[in-house]
């Protein structure tokens, strides 16, 4: 590290993908630019760090600011400086992602501006949105294939379709069900409970919920998951 | 993104950590630093990121000036930000790390100032860099386990036994040799050549080399190796 600093410093700021699954559709949350540049574009949440504030709280804030959305677990994902970023000035950015359960898609947001979009839906974003876009879907699909997913996302008892829906939402493709559930059982994850689903219309399916520790186990030690 | 932004910034630095394998253990290239603040303390190279440059950019400049070494492939490893990670003032830092040829350990660096450390003998470091580098070394070790390593490390031809050498190395710990070929010949990268080693005082190994597009396919795809 050099021991003095006299060059002008970029800007440091924070951009947020949050993922939810909504109606078997994986959606993702954006906020209508109120003024240039990219006026009325919409845009990933986010904003610039302040001098007291990491980056994941600034991550934070900015989220709960412009959206509304408070408790999500975010993860840095990578930070993006190309030098043509921001037409104002330089400014680097610490991007992050989350996937949050389906409960907070519904509930709406207290942004007016913020809303949720299916992947498909997705208009052409402000900055460099697009591509940070682009890597957190990356990394969410990468992740699928070395980790457990489903834990907090999914209710606590719940039917083996309702796993792979979620599965098939993020993945965004239909997955075979004999292959699915015998690669998911392979895990050793899964608690087969001795219940079914009530008040449903079609034939009631078995519940799960997953063991807890065996789950955080191999979020640890990750596998390969070939789906 | 906010509108506007008058808030004083944090400086923006990289630090890289560069790691190679020579005589069997993994190193570490670290600089001893000049000037207050932790001056004598060893440090990973890096410094301040300059308006017209992106991050990447700014943590190759900083190792050629720190450490002669040049033409290294980093990849982005985290951004830190806590608050009180420079006694100075709030600097950020966007961490890098690297796994290089054993040849540039071997020719030394330019710079007087930086040297290579074994792992087991690196001192305590400045700032956060202790933290920097136990995360680097997590993430190299996690990486074996899911893509394939050698190709930019191994001669063309190499033995079985340097490859494992080579795991050992940057997993610390020894492998059962059975199970260390099983286990890599599974993944099909490997050509086994009609050649063997020569100019050895011991009874030659057959030599082998990557098979180039079944590697790099492997790289992108992942897998698990149970090691």
């Amino acid at each position: 590290m050099s021991h003095t600093y006299e060059f002008p410093r970029p800007a440091l700021a924070v951009d947020c993908v949050v993922f939810a699954i909504d109606e078997g559709a994986l959606k993702v949350l954006l906020v209508q630019r109120g003024a240039e540049p990219f006026a009325s574009d919409w845009a990933l949440p986010g904003g610039f760090v302040r001098l007291e504030e990491t980056t994941d709280q600034a991550a934070l804030r900015e989220l709960r600011e412009e959206t509304g959305l408070s408790q999500v677990f975010l993860e840095q994902l990578y930070t993006f400086s190309s030098l043509e970023r921001d037409p104002r000035e330089r400014v680097v950015s610490v991007a992050h992602y989350a996937l949050v359960r389906p409960a907070a898609v519904q509930g709406g947001t207290d942004a007016s501006q913020a809303r949720w979009f299916a992947l498909s839906e997705v208009p052409p974003l402000a900055f460099d949105h697009d591509g940070i876009l682009t890597m957190a879907l990356e990394r969410l699909r990468g992740k699928v294939r070395y980790q457990p997913l489903g834990f907090e996302l999914l209710p606590p008892k719940f039917t083996l379709g309702q796993l792979q829906r979620l599965y098939e939402a993020i993945l965004g493709r239909e997955l075979d069900k004999r292959n699915f559930r015998r690669a998911f059982l392979r895990m050793g994850i899964l608690e087969e409970l001795d219940e079914m689903q009530d008040n449903v219309s079609h034939r009631p399916s078995r519940l799960y919920r997953f063991h807890r520790a065996e789950y955080k186990r191999l979020v640890k030690r990750g596998f390969n998951f070939e789906i």
